[in-house]
């Protein structure tokens, strides 16, 4: 939680007059590495845009049915990586169809993760294996994301440097696989590359106070989506 | 069961002799569309191979392992195909890594169903919705399986029509989803289609008798690894 809302409370992002939803929905992700602060930031979006009038789903991945259970019973397992990939497509392909239904509801979804965390952590683990069969492993899983999802109409990359993210995470009981330095590294090396090529991925600097990420999340959700008077 | 072992009980079949594994083992599939009798036929060559002397590992796919248990769960419930595509990519990646010791173990691996179970069967169910996205679901699932297989050193293609398969299947209580009639149709000509390009598959009739369906599998395997004088 953040204890306070501090300068953009009181401004009229997202009001009904500065702010066009689409028939269509908007269709928000919330990028980042362990401990950048996206389900914080997420999760304030939602209760800020609901606040305002607006139709909000907030959801996750992995998601909580039983096809996002086995991805997280995989994080604790020794498992071949390529496992822990389709499990993720397998969760993302359902997550995706409940998705659509509440943008065709025109609901504006914000999602703590989507397709681009698969392509920056298991981009990372698969590096070395399909390597070895001369495939890159983010193009790769670029491909395979693709048959499977519903494009992001904007996402926010919150970008954190690995030492903050280790820093941060301290504080947590538990310390999964994934939260190793070099790897997040990796993993934080193959989200900017996809922001490169992606117009639709904003970066956020994440080492900000979370007010303050906040703030330039609603900033540029309000500048793309304003009303065209 | 086979009631009667027949007419290959009492030949040399698979004596060391005649029969020579290589160090790397030897990995055989038998595949087909439900009801064709590779269940039977799997475990009875496992048996007789067994009984030859041989070091066999009988397998399956679904696997019996929790990953297996998810897609066994995924035929039960109104889903995705591609999450169920997914699921078993997911299931095998593991399979695979298990194989692979068995066989460097210099085993003999027979798995009834492994890889051109999602080609044909997961072929079929996403023929349309990859279609729409201008790809071939084949082609798409042969990708999809290269990087997590064991290539089969031989596999056996139990071909049987529909309407038999359907016959056979009366007995049974269950019908999943996957058992219907032109589902099977497409699933088996997918079969056909890969077999016509993949050197190892050999097609076996599988609407005689189990012990002559054995007993050709059997001529084949020692036609194919017999000992070179």
């Amino acid at each position: 939680m953040i204890s306070s809302l501090g300068k953009y409370e009181n401004k009229n992002y997202f009001d009904h007059k500065a702010f066009l939803v689409p028939m269509t929905g908007i269709f928000i992700t919330l990028e980042g590495i362990d401990g950048c602060g996206k389900s914080t930031a997420s999760k304030e979006l939602a209760r800020v845009l609901g606040d305002k009038g607006h139709k909000v789903h907030h959801t996750l991945e992995p998601s909580e049915s039983w096809l996002g259970q086995a991805v997280r019973r995989s994080y604790t397992e020794e498992i071949s990586p390529f496992t822990e990939v389709f499990l993720f497509l397998a969760d993302r392909a359902t997550h995706t169809e409940e998705i659509k239904k509440k943008l065709a509801d025109g609901q504006i979804v914000i999602s703590d993760r989507y397709c681009d965390s698969s392509t920056a952590y298991q981009g990372a683990s698969l590096e070395e294996p399909l390597a070895k069969q001369g495939i890159d492993s983010v193009d790769w899983i670029t491909r395979m994301n693709a048959t499977v999802i519903r494009e992001p109409d904007i996402t926010f990359l919150l970008d954190i440097d690995s030492e903050t993210s280790l820093e941060r995470l301290k504080v947590r009981e538990e310390l999964s696989k994934f939260e190793k330095h070099n790897y997040l590294e990796k993993v934080r090396a193959n989200y900017l590359r996809i922001a490169e090529t992606e117009s639709r991925i904003k970066i956020i600097d994440a080492k900000q106070p979370a007010e303050e990420v906040l703030a330039d999340i609603l900033a540029i959700l309000e500048e793309s989506f304003k009303h065209q008077h």
